[in-house]
C-alpha cells in the first residue's frame, strides 16, 4: 500500500502557491481592491503559505490597459504598493504566458525587481518560445517554472519530448498543469511517475495546477503529494477559472507542516470572498464544468453558459456532446 | 503502481445505490413532491442505477408522521404507488436504524413487500441489536448491508471486532460510512483494506459512503473502487446532510459499464434539483462544513449555522475548535 504522505508527518520540501490573484483575475477581470490585495498578501504571510503569484505578465500592445485590473500586468510599481521590499518569507510570483508576453522588454532583472518567481505557461507546441524565456528570467535572475497546459489531451510521446528539452533549460521547477479538469487521481499518479522521471534526471522540482471540474482538484493535489510533487497550487475558496482549483483552506488543513495555518485563510475568506461572491463574480464547480471535464474539453463554452446566467444544463450537455 | 480502476474498463461487480431520497431526505425533512419521486425513478431506471433507497422505516411511536414526509417512514403502500410491483432491474432499498426503527413489526416479510434490500444503520457501540435487526431481515428474505456510522472516530480494535461479528451474521455487505466526512483518500484506502480483509474472509461485499465536507465525496468513493469495494453511494447532486454526499453525476461519469448512462441524471437535475435549490433547500459543500471534518467532528453545529442563515464562518470555526 502507498504512504500517500505521512499522515501525522509533512515532507519539508512541500511549497503552496496561492494564485487566487492570477487563476481568480481570470474571472473578473483582475479588478481587484486594493484592500483585497493587501489583505491576501498578509493573509498568506499568516498563514505561512510559500508563494504569492500576483498575476500575469501581459504584453500591453496585446492587451488594453483600461479593459483590465492592474494585476494583468503586474508593473514593478503596483507590486511594491502592496508589499514595499518584500522584507518577508513569502516570495513573489508572476506568470508570463507565452505568446503573449513581451518578456525581453517587460520583464526587468531581478536586482530591479521585488519577484522572485517567473511562471512560463506554456501549450506543448510552444516548448521553443517557453525555453527561450527560461532562459531570459533566468539570466536575469529568477527562480522559474514551466507550466505544461492542458496536457490531459497531450500524447505521451509529445509530453516525453517536451520535458525532455525542459529538462536541459535551467528551469527549477515542471508543473503538471490540469487546465481543463478532465483528470481522476489515478490518471494524475501516471502522469507523476513520468514528470518526476524526468525531475529525477534533470535535477527539477515538480508542481500541479488543478482544476476542479469533477470536484478533484483538492484530491489531485493531495494525490500529488502522495507521488512526490513538491510544489502545490490553491486559490482561496478555490477562486479561478470556470470550476477553479484546489481550494487553499482544504490544502492548508490537509498540510500537517506547522508552519502552515488555516485561520488566516477562513478569515480572509469571510472578509473578502463572500463578498466577491454576492457581487455578483462566479465561478466554482457546477454541472456544466463536470460535463466539459468529463469529455476533457476546454471549459470555454461551460464559461460562457455560466456567463449567460443560463440553467438548462440538459441542452448544454446535448450541445457540447455533438462537437467534435 | 496500483492499478486504481482498469481505466478504460469496468468491474461488473460493482454496484450503484441512489440514496437521495434517503440522505436528501435529511435536508428537507423527506418532504419530496410525488412528482420529484416518480421521475427520480424513472430516471434512476434509464441511468441503470442499480439499487434505489427509498428513505427510512422510522419508528411512528417515535416521530410523528405530520412532521415528516411519507419517505422517512416508507409505508408500503407508498412504495407501490411509485414502483407498482417494480418488474424493473431496478431494485428497492430502505434504512432501518438501529434504535430508531421497530423492525420486528414495521418490516413485513419480503414475499409482500417490493423491498429488495434493508440496509441497517448502525454505530459501533449498537452492534448487538444491529445483528439482531440483520437475522430478522434476513429471516423475511431481504437482501441486507449493515452501514456502520462514524467509522472515523471508531479505534481499529473495535472496528475489528465489529466486523468479526458482523462476519459471522447473515449479511451480505458491509458499508464504511464516512459520516463527518473527515477521510482523506489515503485513510479511505487503510479502512478498506480492513474491511475487505474481513468480507473476504467471511464472504461479504464492501460498500463505501462518503460525506463531502472536504470534497472528497467522489474522491474517496473512486478511491474505493480502485480497492476493491464494489457497492457504491451516490445522490443526485450531492444531494444528503450537511455538505452532501457523492455526485450521482460525476460517479457515473466515471464508471465505465455501458449499463450506466449520466444523461438522466443531468436531466432529472435540470428539471428538479436546481428547483430545490431555488425553493431554499439548502445542502452541499461549504466552509462550516470543511471545518467540522477537518477537525472530525459530527456536522451538527454546521448543519445549526447552515440553517441559522450565518456567513461569520470565522467565528463559526473559533466556536467549534474550542469544543472538546
Amino acid at each position: 500500500m502507498k504512504e500517500i504522505t505521512n499522515l501525522m508527518n509533512y515532507r519539508d520540501s512541500v511549497k503552496v502557491v496561492d494564485a487566487t490573484l492570477r487563476d481568480g483575475g481570470l474571472v473578473n477581470n483582475f479588478n481587484f481592491s486594493d484592500k483585497f490585495v493587501h489583505d491576501l498578501y498578509l493573509a498568506n504571510l499568516k498563514a505561512g503559505v510559500d508563494y504569492m503569484e500576483f498575476g500575469y505578465k501581459a504584453n500591453k500592445e496585446m492587451f488594453d490597459v483600461n479593459k483590465f485590473g492592474k494585476w494583468k500586468f503586474c508593473n514593478e510599481e503596483d507590486l511594491r504598493a502592496v508589499v514595499g521590499d518584500n522584507d518577508t518569507d513569502l516570495k513573489i510570483a508572476i506568470m508570463a504566458d507565452v505568446g503573449r508576453c513581451d518578456y525581453k522588454n517587460d520583464i526587468p532583472d531581478k536586482s530591479e525587481s521585488v519577484v522572485d518567481l517567473i511562471r512560463v505557461a506554456t501549450y506543448l507546441n510552444q516548448i521553443p518560445t517557453a525555453v527561450d524565456m527560461i532562459e531570459d528570467a533566468k539570466k536575469k535572475g529568477y527562480e522559474v517554472s514551466c507550466n505544461i497546459m492542458a496536457i490531459s489531451t497531450a500524447q505521451e510521446g509529445d509530453l516525453r519530448s517536451a520535458l525532455d528539452i525542459l529538462g536541459k533549460t535551467p528551469v527549477d521547477v515542471f508543473y503538471i498543469v490540469d487546465s481543463f479538469g478532465a483528470m481522476y487521481p489515478e490518471q494524475l499518479q501516471r502522469l507523476a511517475a513520468l514528470y518526476v522521471e524526468f525531475a529525477e534526471k534533470y535535477g527539477k522540482k515538480v508542481g500541479i495546477h488543478a482544476h476542479n471540474n469533477q470536484q478533484l482538484a483538492f484530491a489531485n493535489t493531495i494525490e500529488a503529494v502522495g507521488d512526490g510533487i513538491d510544489w502545490l497550487d490553491a486559490t482561496y475558496s478555490s477562486m479561478g477559472r470556470g470550476a477553479g482549483n484546489c481550494a487553499m483552506e482544504l490544502l492548508l488543513g490537509f498540510l500537517k507542516n506547522p508552519k502552515y495555518n488555516v485561520y488566516p485563510v477562513i478569515k480572509f475568506i469571510d472578509e473578502h470572498m463572500t463578498k466577491l461572491r454576492e457581487e455578483g463574480v462566479l465561478w466554482g464547480y457546477d454541472l456544466q464544468y463536470l460535463m466539459t471535464g468529463l469529455l476533457n474539453q476546454h471549459p470555454r463554452t461551460a464559461i460562457a453558459f455560466t456567463n449567460e446566467r443560463r440553467k438548462d444544463y440538459t441542452e448544454f450537455y446535448k450541445e457540447i456532446v455533438a462537437m467534435d
